[in-house]
């Protein structure tokens, strides 16, 4: 059912665009659908792209440009005069047309927002922009169906029949009093298995989740997975119904969390994807590679000041690497529950049981470890009872203190408002390699004494 | 809206428990979601949670043993009888219920199905509990609303008035021919729009997308998220319509993938989370560390075997963690974008191509970050030219491999059906720790030649 979009496709498609066979391509993109179309524009170049889109029609293209890639969709709308984008967003959704709105310049935003045709569409845009990002407000649309509760059920299938055909999908019927405050809900099941004089008052749910408008995006992604809601209504201060946000949306909000998290743990200070340019990728990855080179710098010189153990104990420095390393996965472990557990809300009780909790988790993994460790450095490497208590003790000091750092540090993060996936990836690895090799040669120090 | 669950909250509960002050905690929870009550359920021990259980009415219960924690669930279950059991699925989708069915024992399976009262749902249930976990067959739910294309509208409002009772949420209104073949949809808008006299045949939207029972559920998520559906209706390998996917169900397979890739990324060989026992935690951390360690023993042999620098180039030494971690991050770096680029199906065109920009790439990095290094290293540590050669060098020649194998290992494991996720983490940071220090070493003895 999926388009396949593979090299062999987008070479036909590049041949029928150069040899100008509009008459193949149209009918070819007629059954595709527009989030295709979408991802196959991606993958051409700009004057390809725009060649397709002249060739379809508005209709489908307002569509496709709500699909595109942030990049991809700059590009082309740089290439449209204002009246042709009032055109295309004229036919979009407020949300979408807000987003997209959203990217371009101020002095464009303007001159879009007066060519549009649509005043009601105009006010809902200026309105959804006037949030901030990240909000509940940002992302919901105006569309929606809204009822009085003193209309009857006949009056109210009249008039929802009107609302309806703006709203691509009617989830649930919202039911205000006179000041538009929200006081309760109605499914289209409700409204079709009543009778037809009834007042909406009479048979509305009063019970209705909401959000307000400044919620943050995630918390409201937070209540819809777990009521398992596919809209909710978005309100102001004084309750006045304003919005409503669907299910498509947050997933969405989701996805762009889940990879952010991910690629914060992977070491990139920015969003980047796997077709960015060079220099895009480099300039999300560069700054936490100076960094992890900053704290390289310090552990070479953390070793240098233990160059007297050079002469008689060679070996301990063969085992630096390892100790870094262990440091590094288990800080990073530890870490990851933390930002996850931070993440589904689901970290209660006391500070002090997680930190005991830790001790004896890092104790447990560090005595395995360090186990096999001096068990195999004997058999295998030929260590004396010295070296090899020395290494063991270091790794199981080293695992301890990197869970309890890989654990504290997003707890300290979160509550200072920072992201605590920041936490997890170069920050905990760098950190715990230097603390790791202090600790390693500290102890060696004490036990070997050179 | 939330509930929110702290130690105080949890400390009175506790205490209204014990004093059994049945009246206030009733009253308490009727005002609470069934998503709520489970998290608290979750929180309290054993007894306690039994004990709120058997306060809560019936229908109320059935709601929240979905939500529960699984092994908060099981240990409830372990203390219901089979009667019990099926009194509680009677009141569940078929989902819902087959999922919980699925988690006791075969012998248990078999009982409770048995002692079920509706046929119909038991049949369902053995249906659903028949398809392969993870795919369309196992996440669908069997309650739908199906009308035949030979029905009038005026017939078809009549019968799916029925059927509806059923739906938790009608989103599509799926058409079947007379051999229950899917062959379109309708919403409920359209049929309340149209005339009452009017075939289903002439109404019906054909194009509608569906699910193959034994598809993937990561892909259903791919095809419902693209295409922003609210549900998909799944059919056989002869296109019988056998059930529907709601997007709710959907969002949990997405939570559930992004918590696992981030969980493999930080290096848990299973599914673990922060409130979950010492020994569990221990379990999915160990396997990987024990890993990491091996890859640690191989770096202190490739050590061990250019000790013949130890004399004339102790700085090589100190070296090593910094060149080891520059690798390690490179290398986790490159893997994640991989990752998610075949995540998204985002990775298009030539493989050589992708090879010749993370050469490219590394490059870029590298010379940045040596060129830093080298002239820190003079300024600072007193390198001499031939030292500060072979440490820039090397950096750059690490960074480059690390990159290559960063993108090349998870591509390799996707082509062998493996989940490309678990080449970020232990994997690659271990790998290339052992690399990163071989080709160091090796390009030092070339240049300094020990």
């Amino acid at each position: 059912m999926i388009l396949e979009i593979n090299e062999e496709f987008l070479d036909n498609l590049k041949e029928l665009i150069a040899s100008k066979n509009d008459k193949e391509i149209s009918a070819f993109f007629s059954e595709v659908h527009f989030a295709d179309i979408a991802e196959v524009l991606d993958e051409l170049n700009f004057d390809e792209a725009i060649y397709i889109i002249k060739l379809l029609d508005s209709e489908k293209t307002s569509e496709i440009l709500t699909e595109l890639d942030e990049d991809t969709r700059e590009k082309i709308l740089e290439n449209l005069s204002a009246r042709e984008i009032a055109d295309e967003i004229g036919e979009m959704d407020s949300d979408d047309a807000a987003d997209i709105i959203g990217e371009l310049s101020e002095e464009r935003q303007r001159r879009v927002i007066n060519a549009l045709e649509d005043d009601d569409l105009a006010a809902d845009i200026k309105e959804l922009l006037s949030y901030d990002d990240n909000t509940a407000g940002a992302l919901m649309a105006k569309e929606l169906v809204k009822v009085y509760e003193t209309w009857t059920v006949a009056g109210c299938m009249r008039r929802i029949r009107g609302q309806a055909k703006e709203v691509t999908r009617v989830h649930s019927i919202y039911v205000v009093d006179k000041e538009d405050k929200l006081v309760g809900r109605l499914s289209l099941k409700d409204l079709i298995t009543s009778k037809s004089d009834q007042k909406i008052a009479d048979i509305l749910k009063p019970k209705v989740d909401a959000v307000n408008v400044h919620e943050d995006d995630e918390e409201v992604a937070k209540i819809m997975a777990k009521y398992d809601l596919e809209a909710i209504p978005v309100v102001d201060d004084n309750n006045v119904l304003v919005g409503r946000i669907t299910i498509d949306d947050i997933v969405d909000v989701i996805r762009d969390e889940a990879d952010k998290d991910y690629q914060m743990a992977a070491g990139f200070s920015q969003d980047v994807e796997a077709n960015d340019t060079i220099w895009e990728i480099t300039k999300a990855r560069l700054p936490w590679l100076i960094l992890a080179l900053f704290g390289g710098f310090i552990s070479v010189s953390v070793l240098g000041s233990f160059d007297s153990a050079m002469n008689n104990y060679p070996e301990l420095f063969f085992f630096t690497p390892l100790i870094a390393a262990m440091a590094g996965n288990v800080g990073v472990q530890s870490s990851a529950i933390i930002v996850q557990g931070l993440a589904n809300d689901s970290l209660k009780g006391s500070l002090f049981k997680r930190l005991l909790k830790e001790i004896l988790q890092g104790l447990l993994n560090g005595f395995v470890l360090a186990a096999l460790l001096m068990s195999a450095g004997m058999l295998f490497l030929g260590f004396g009872l010295n070296l090899g208590i020395t290494v063991a003790t270091s790794l199981i000091s080293v695992i301890i203190i990197a869970s309890i750092i890989g654990t504290f540090i997003p707890i300290i993060l979160a509550k200072r408002g920072i992201d605590p996936a920041l936490a997890t990836g170069p920050f905990i690895t760098t950190s715990n390699d230097i603390l790791g090799i202090l600790i390693y040669f500290s102890i060696a120090k004490l036990v070997l004494g050179f």
